[in-house]
């Protein structure tokens, strides 16, 4: 038996809101904002960034194909599934779609939604669409922007459970996508 | 039967690095670095935070508790797992300890690593760490900062798993550790 929640937290109401420097990637806002439970105000970051999407390719053998790149954040290379940013007024499946074949050269004969998530609801405002695109088959050259250096990797299921076991991937977006096609337990 | 992968892809060699405006919650850098593939040079942005830490604790009963608390980024209620910043110097084990203290009231019997995770290494620089904490009870009251204003509720590894699958848990490191933990399959 599972007893019934408490009563939920209030809403914190807005006092100001600043727009901060321009980061490109990202609209930076300040929001100066009231604490409901001591009325306290506090300066919260948040930053405004479109909607990303990315995409879990899986072959007619049943093979992942996953791109390695040079990431700035980590400034390591990762090992992930495709993806990028969602363009204004586009569709998150036509994006994926993109996506898969601008980044791995393939396209998919069916594209299934996957439920989105929020990268990091406590600075973020968007959210990550998620497709796994099955039965993916080649199509051409990769696509890649002047910004992108990618290589196109192909694995088996068995040894893509076993880099996330050993860290090998551990984007927590790559993770959130292949949980919901993989068992990722210990 | 896994083809070998092609030759991976470069490091892109580092032209500059200019710091970047104060967002409290990370440091901005403006990274100028050059693409390997086509010699072009891009302006790169990192933000460099702390370590953050999240832990999924369970009852002796095998309930979960979550926290409900209104997001900054998202300018709504989440509910999530227990979690925040690693301190300076602070092992990650004792920061999930703390913070399941802090944020739920609770303390564990046994606290469990689970694999690492990157944020997003896009753009963000570190990790965040995550634990199973097992046999949790309660301790004493919450001790929440100015900046906090928590919720603590308990619910059952099957409604967990529905609140997944029907989008009302999509933070994407709350997954990240409940994937470990929990098959997350559709």
């Amino acid at each position: 038996m599972v007893p019934a929640p408490p009563d939920p937290p209030a809403d914190w109401p807005l006092i100001a809101a600043t727009p901060g420097p321009d980061l490109r990637l990202f609209r930076v806002v300040h929001e100066r904002r009231c604490n409901p439970r001591n009325g306290i105000a506090l300066d919260a970051l948040r930053l405004e960034s479109p909607d990303w999407v990315n995409v879990v390719p899986i072959t007619q053998d049943g093979d992942l194909l996953l791109v390695r790149q040079f990431r700035f954040g980590v400034r390591a290379m990762t090992l992930e599934i495709p993806g990028g940013m969602v363009h204004r007024g586009e569709d998150p499946a036509l994006a994926a779609a993109r996506e898969l074949r601008e980044e791995t050269g393939h396209v998919a004969r069916r594209l299934i939604a996957l439920p989105p998530v929020e990268p990091n609801p406590a600075f973020l405002d968007n959210l990550c669409h998620q497709y796994l695109a099955e039965d993916v088959e080649p199509a051409g050259a990769l696509e890649q922007d002047p910004g992108e250096d990618l290589v196109v990797e192909r694995h088996s299921p068995e040894a893509v459970r076993r880099m996330v076991a050993d860290g090998v991937i551990r984007h927590s977006l790559v993770l959130t996508a292949l949980c919901r096609v993989f068992d990722l337990r210990r």
